[in-house]
């Protein structure tokens, strides 16, 4: 457990060491106070006083199994030993390893992975497939989603990260499900399910049902708000994407391996896609990792024609082993079942906490995978200022609380080895925060 | 030394379980035959029969201080130990560390590192970078090129791999000088460079000066051919830059971190960008990274702006930690000054073989970063055909050598720390191979 290099170091240091030569993402670099953090297990992190902060971030929700799982680790440092790196055009043990436990997880009817870096070069290969596989070119997103940030993956994406980005061509948005703040003036889920399905059917017979190749979908949209889908929506693309064509591509990128409380979340709709994308969750990002998981189909598809994308470390051995480590243990814990049985106790926790705080507008999520939208105003549903918020992050991380904030949504999306106790802290913390916010902010 | 997972493996299996689950970059999968590797040290490579190859290829130039630096692995390991993972917009020892060693290398007046997770990533970030900074849209880009395969990199690529994935606009090609096949009907490169630098103005008086945010440049252009600049060139791009406002991002993906013989190839140039990307040999790709320098003032124009990109892994730990120990041991062990000695005697050698095989057209490069131009009949300089090129990876693979093979080029790449033995080896290896392949194919 000890620093190799400058050993002496403190949170005064790395705080302005940081601030000198580090450039950070989405950020105003002047307006930084970066977190330091030393070090993890579990759902603890720790500084270098040893302040310690209850995880209830997972980092970018990938920590699914936790920080520094010693089998992980373990995983990590035997394959350091016989090969750190090797060309994706090789043969890898660890590489197959990985594939086969990935190919087993997924629907019947997928065959192979496609490795890549990150959930956004991900999302780019299967785009790739898709345009290659039906000559098409459109890719259908929904407004509200994060797929990446390279710049086909940033422009299919919805939210507003989108805007100053837009350097490709052939991505159209459409509305998906919202029923709390629906856009098909909808009473309940059924109807916001029907509507957003005919709008969806819309756009695709305006676009030209010809010249679509894919529609990407998170099959949970994530950081744009964890917004599941009504029952039958998901079927619904399924039907439109066969109607007319149209490969389906399911963005499991931060709703798989654990999070929504099944391997993957596709698994809640019976819903097969014809590609599947990952990262995050795979290894819980201890070695970065993504890929695609490519139906037998397309997979057959490129037997005698020429994929044209891949990437110097597409099936990185040690981002391999860490893969083929986090699965196993995964299994070995029964860690999907127990982020199933932590999002019954999270859910009614978070409920209870709504009939609280008139500032809860709405909970909603599965599994270890909950966002509370917090409104000024329950009736017009305003929303909460991001003072309020900026206010709420702070109070959270005095009590010893790493929150996961976006816009003005507290993510409740710890890691899935959560134990019950830790639940239950957090909720009292978000509960004490909540209604000293309250005071201030309610309209 | 040992595996962790299913330890009872071999040569065949792991070819089996490759075909069966792992999808391959840039492959007709139908048509693969993956080489099986289970470990290496330094320049040599070894498969589960213990067969040894001499590794030439730095599998994709990327290995630069060789296979499982001792080093590299402990640091590696270390880490693990402390925190494989954190969200980058934490603060992080390692990050710092990694960052200010990265500064320290580049020119004066770069000040920050925005670290990604591999060479694409880095330019789209330059990319999106520059955009802003100049409010312009447009990139130009040499048609012998390669900047990666994300939807914005891969259009900025200028090499064949661009055509079936142009979705991303904006990016113009232009000819950069390649003496040997010259665009400009050269006679000399004085004349070529001259030439390559008028239609270099052309390009841009044509396409409108105020509307090109950057020129992305390789610093040597690597699977393209290895195309070193003539003297000047760089430095009238550099001066085309000033005269526009045009920002001058220099990819030194494959160039940078020893490959050369410096730790920049810019450094041969007396050339300062405004942009630095890499990756590969940073850490020799044993955790994938990658990122962009950035110089003081584009760093500074985003301290009080948004920037508008980012990645779930970049500023990894475990990939900082391979950062610092890369750099550092190369620096300890003298590699880059190793790499420049073992460049002499490279081009001594590949031009001894130049002066006994009709087949080679042109010998370029420097440091261990070398191209022979193959050619089936040196007057017309027209090109050795594919079949050739086949024979030539067989016959260099059978007698234990890995070569990199890159259309009619041998690409003579080893290690940074490759030993003036192993040159040696190596250059009689090629003579061999080229004899026999003298006999079938001079025209």
């Amino acid at each position: 457990m000890a620093l190799t290099h400058d050993q002496k170091t403190n949170n005064a240091l790395v705080h302005q060491q940081d601030r000198e030569f580090v450039f950070h993402s989405w950020s105003v670099q002047g307006a930084l106070n970066p977190l330091v953090i030393q070090s993890g297990q579990g759902c603890v992190l720790w500084d270098y006083d040893g302040k310690e902060y209850l995880d209830f971030s997972s980092q970018l929700v990938n920590t699914n199994i936790g920080h520094q799982h010693p089998k992980v680790v373990a995983a990590i440092k035997a394959q350091a030993d016989e090969l750190t790196t090797i060309a994706p055009s090789t043969a890898n043990h660890m590489r197959n390893q990985a594939a086969q436990r990935i190919v087993a997880l997924a629907p019947a009817g997928f065959s192979k992975v496609f490795f890549t870096n990150a959930g956004a070069d991900a999302n780019e290969n299967a785009i790739r497939m898709a345009r290659l596989y039906t000559g098409r070119d459109k890719v259908l997103s929904s407004y509200r989603s994060y797929h990446g940030n390279t710049g086909a993956a940033i422009v299919a994406t919805g939210d507003a990260r989108r805007v100053p980005n837009e350097y490709a061509r052939g991505h159209v948005h459409f509305f998906s499900p919202y029923l709390y703040r629906s856009e098909f003036w909808a009473a309940d889920e059924a109807q916001e399910c029907a509507r957003a399905l005919h709008h969806l059917r819309r756009v695709i017979e305006s676009e030209g049902p010809d010249g679509i190749a894919a529609i990407l979908l998170e099959s949970v949209p994530g950081t744009a708000g964890i917004m599941v889908p009504p029952p039958g929506y998901m079927q619904g693309v399924r039907a439109l994407c066969d109607e007319f064509g149209i490969i389906m591509i399911m963005d499991e990128v931060m709703s798989g391996f654990g999070r929504t409380g099944k391997w993957f979340a596709l698994e809640h709709y019976d819903v097969v896609p014809d590609l599947i994308t990952f990262a995050k969750g795979v290894n819980s990002g201890y070695v970065p990792a993504g890929g695609v998981i490519i139906s037998t189909a397309l997979s057959d598809y490129f037997n005698d024609k020429m994929f044209p994308g891949g990437l110097t470390y597409s099936g990185h051995p040690l981002a391999m082993a860490s893969i083929v480590a986090t699965i196993d243990a995964m299994k070995e814990e029964g860690m999907v079942e127990h982020a199933a049985q932590m999002g019954e106790l999270l859910g009614a926790g978070l409920r209870a906490l709504a009939d609280k705080h008139a500032l809860i507008g709405e909970v909603r999520g599965m599994g270890v995978f909950w966002a509370l939208e917090l409104v000024a105003n329950r009736a017009s549903r305003a929303k909460l200022p991001a003072a309020a918020m900026n206010t709420i992050k702070a109070a959270c991380m005095a009590r010893g609380l790493l929150p996961f904030i976006a816009d003005n949504r507290i993510h409740v999306v710890p890691p899935c080895n959560v134990s019950a106790e830790e639940v239950a802290r957090a909720l009292a913390i978000y509960d004490d925060v909540l209604a000293k916010v309250a005071v201030e902010y309610t309209e």
